[in-house]
């Protein structure tokens, strides 16, 4: 049933199944372990952090699990400077309820792409993987002379294409109905909002290497329709969400669990990049003044003290609550568990289609 | 490979393919009929149109045909007391453009739904779908009663089991892939653009009756990944567009022939209510005044001069051009050829999934 694929032996894994790197909490060395000792790949998104964290995080995967996992990384955005005291000022209510001052706003870090891709040369994970755009020919090349397996985030097929001159080794493909952050990097927001029912079969017909699929899938149903429209393999985040080694919320996990009745928007309150998420309180009101938000990342750094006091109080009307469309289907099994279903259910209903 | 499904034998067809409704312009009774002769569910859309059209094409596809198919119609909406000066003026430059002078805004027609009604239960035709919105349970009970299987339009998961509770044999799910115009009646627009890998299993895993998807289907790969899904048969649009029975424009043709390159978005800017379909022009330009838009149908009248002139001078830029976000993959067969074309490809991916 799981014979060995270009993307399984290109991965080193025994199922077509990527946990996504959800950056900035739920991805944890755990989580990753735990997927990847299952049979899946697991991944830790590091989004900007610095290089020793790189590293750090890196070798606690590598203590919990001799299976290959992947890293990612954000590429590094122009900085914009962008005063934060209007996104600073549509806050203060928020503070008041509270009852936190406003701080000093904290600065996007100096880049420190170049020294954690340093790091990821040096440390030689299974797999590597960015999103926000490309990187130069030369890292990916520098990449794949040390063995690591490189990947690229795409939401519409000319940004799919892209990425395949620039040698990667396989495409991640977004769909609109992806949780977290739009990793659309060459194309209006609008119109790279691209559902997986269109965007993989028009992706796989122009595109050589092979396409890992994110957006929607989670269960047995979504792995085999995915594979059913050409992709490789599925990348599931939402569906990881709620497993105990995921280090999200607590009351972000309640909320993916009880997810049927919860809408998703793409929005830009929370760090002034789109990205899907529950449509709680932060985001209703925010996205009133949508005018008044400050870009990436400004806007996470000037709404990052109520999102995190919000998280302390357990307040998820306020805090950080990124999700996908397929919430609604999310289960809390530990991950190893989680894994050896979906690979169970898709067995399955491949086995009813062929009967 | 298609044995009889629920749905196939409440619809009287062999595949569980339906040719989608599309109202004012690309469903014909030629196209209906085509489909219908080949074994999927043709349908003819009417819109707004009075009685007397509604009867027309009945009689017309009758004509043609002995097989089933289906009749679509807008439930009516609140008609909005809106000044259309506004719409108007934006539309005035693109007047000066093809040479024509502003004419009397036509007026949304005497609301004839009941009329038009009236018309399907004295006709019978096989289907009776409708979208927009919900009916009373009087007229689903009467059209049922005179043998008509009944289908609703729903985008969300509530808006199914709304249907459902109304009592309609089947729901029609449109996915955010979808082109045309959105059929959201219970939700907003943003929450209720929910791709079909999300939609499809969270909505079968709540109804009872069967599922019909629409939204990004254009071939073999589709159908099989939505049948997979859950789906108990699929409903494809753009993928008729290009037929040469379908009655789009010459210029609609060859841009969804070319769709590759074409973006597609969701914009009020043809008749007020969303629709998705080719970013050109009228769009873009329209779109930078969105809060100078007359509510549906409003914007449809004040903007019909403008776009009927420009599909006399084959102007795609400024004509009505709805599509679908799988408009890459769209094919010119005739209608029928399509259909064979459709089935062998799934039951060839089937096959190949099953070995």
């Amino acid at each position: 049933m799981w014979p060995g694929t270009p993307l399984t032996r290109l991965l080193g894994i025994r199922y077509p199944i990527l946990q996504a790197p959800m950056a900035n909490g739920p991805s944890t060395p755990e989580l990753a372990a735990a997927v990847s000792d299952a049979g899946a790949l697991g991944s830790l998104g590091f989004g900007f952090l610095p290089p020793e964290a790189v590293r750090e995080g890196i070798l606690a995967i590598r203590r919990r699990t001799d299976r290959p996992f992947g890293v990612n990384l954000f590429v590094p955005q122009e900085l914009p400077r962008a005063d934060p005291a209007e996104a600073l000022a549509l806050l203060d209510p928020f503070r008041e309820e509270l009852g936190i001052e406003r701080t000093t706003v904290g600065r996007p870090p100096a880049v420190t792409f170049e020294d954690a891709v340093a790091v990821v040369l040096e440390e030689r994970p299974a797999v590597f993987s960015f999103t926000f755009g490309t990187l130069s020919g030369d890292v990916v090349s520098a990449l794949k002379e040390n063995a690591v397996t490189v990947l690229g985030t795409a939401t519409t097929v000319s940004e799919g294409e892209e990425l395949e001159r620039l040698g990667v080794d396989a495409v991640v493909a977004q769909s609109s109905e992806a949780g977290g952050h739009r990793g659309t990097f060459a194309a209006d927001l609008e119109t790279a909002m691209i559902g997986g029912m269109a965007l993989i079969p028009q992706l796989v017909d122009r595109l050589g290497v092979p396409v890992v699929v994110a957006g929607g899938i989670m269960d047995g149903r979504g792995i085999v329709a995915a594979l059913v429209l050409g992709a490789a393999g599925v990348q599931l985040g939402t569906a990881f969400l709620a497993c105990p080694e995921s280090g999200a919320h607590p009351a972000h996990k309640r909320a993916v669990l009880e997810g049927g009745d919860q809408s998703t928007v793409v929005t830009r309150a929370f760090t002034g990049k789109p990205a899907r998420g529950f449509r709680n309180r932060l985001v209703r009101e925010l996205e009133g003044h949508a005018d008044r938000l400050a870009p990436f990342p400004v806007q996470a750094f000037a709404s990052a003290d109520v999102r995190e006091e919000a998280a302390k109080q357990g307040e998820p009307e306020l805090m950080t609550m990124l999700a996908g469309q397929g919430v609604g289907l999310a289960r809390s099994l530990p991950a190893g568990e989680l894994v050896a279903t979906l690979a169970a259910e898709a067995e399955e209903t491949l086995r009813r289609l062929a009967s």
